[in-house]
């Protein structure tokens, strides 16, 4: 018998619900890699993703890393996950073409995911990429 | 001698940085109230704001907290303040018509402010909130 | 039907929690207070709870802090609670005579409950006590 | 010229600073490896140790993180190193013969370091560990 915790979704349904969510849809989120526990979106710099000096807003960060987070639960345990809280530390002013967050799954238990998530930028040649937050979170499944 | 420490903001400058911060103006924050070591941002809900399921996204409600949390401290600090980093703890589906982040200062030392956050949904006719998150985070002071 | 979410516990029940925990016993723990979703855990400053510096180490607060945590989440949802993380942000170093750590809920809810958690540090004449770290944390609920 | 925040701390002089912390001692904490922005740390289970249910307290494990978070932050921004903050999450109960906290900085910024933690226990055979819990902070280095 197949729990909602133990489903695991795949790419393709990833994908619908990310365009289904008109926030991400707002921001340019696209989902940039997904499975085995892990998930990876990537949005582009734009003129109003940014703060007062120029840097991408502090709250694009909180948002890639949430949403990240959620994504990586749901490659994990399901579609049946809910963001509980999350924790996320800034490193650096985050300039540059992309970003990205990559979110992989600590563990897995029956009604709670714990994940870590890595916010990087990088230019837009493709070039190597600078982390500029961390992030710590957990997920709750339902009818786990 | 003032130092960028101890200089408070005041309600114009804090409305004037909001102003200059387009991911802010993306999502039509308010300044809502400022002073004494507490900022009020709202934000109405709009469609292009929510989740797959209706609600607006943990990423807004994370964006509001990270954003009181600064402008707290800069009621409390001064104008050359980082938000270093946040949790935040989410309560319930966040639906309604206006979303309030009230941040309070806990305390502000010479170069880090703790701070935390309420975020509340209300009802267009104004009625009662409903708590749907709490945040505790910290800020850096630049110089301090 | 009482579920383990709603049955309370009361305040021998959570005494005898407390006196059941070696740690706790360890570090002389005392229930200070409890109920209506608050708990508050006192102990006193001693020479072997101290780190390098002469002030209270901050893993006594931690430990504090989260022992705290799920004694006001047991005063709203039931024994069958469990830590699941928290946050903790130190204030200003811990000296005194004795460590206070009130913990309150913020939200019960069936299978989580949030909690915030003050603590202070307090003279031996039973003076005002002084703010020394602010947390904020998760507690599971067993069959919520 | 060597600043506080870039002379770092060898081995010798990080297992001087664990033994003059009385509640380290207290605990039988260990210094089991410490260098290149990294610490870990150890210590046995003991009976004094344990929560109601037999399992390592949770305030063990925030001590060990908080400690060893602020150790790995010596090893990369020497001596003048006083943990901010720190948020942990549990991942389940811990039994086990050895607790290990290993951390690791994740950037080393001038007046703050950011820092994870993996909490891992272990049978008294040396076997392989199990991950009970993960945690990450901030360091703020004085005179940074």
């Amino acid at each position: 018998m197949t729990s909602a915790a133990t489903r695991r979704i795949d790419r393709a349904e990833a994908q619908a619900v990310l365009a289904a969510q008109p926030f991400s849809v707002l921001l340019g989120t696209r989902l940039a890699g997904f499975g085995d526990g892990t998930a990876t979106l990537e949005l582009d710099f734009r003129d109003d993703l940014l703060q007062q000096n120029g840097f991408l807003h502090g709250g694009v960060l909180s948002y890639a890393a949430d949403n990240a987070i959620t994504f990586a639960a749901g490659a994990a345990a399901g579609p049946e996950v809910l963001t509980a809280g999350f924790t996320i530390d800034y490193l650096r002013p985050a300039r540059g073409a992309v970003l990205r967050a990559r979110a992989e799954v600590v563990r897995a238990g029956r009604t709670r995911v714990v994940v870590r998530c890595d916010l990087t930028v990088h230019p837009a040649d493709g070039g190597p990429g600078m982390l500029c937050a961390v992030a710590q979170g957990t997920v709750s499944v339902a009818g786990g």
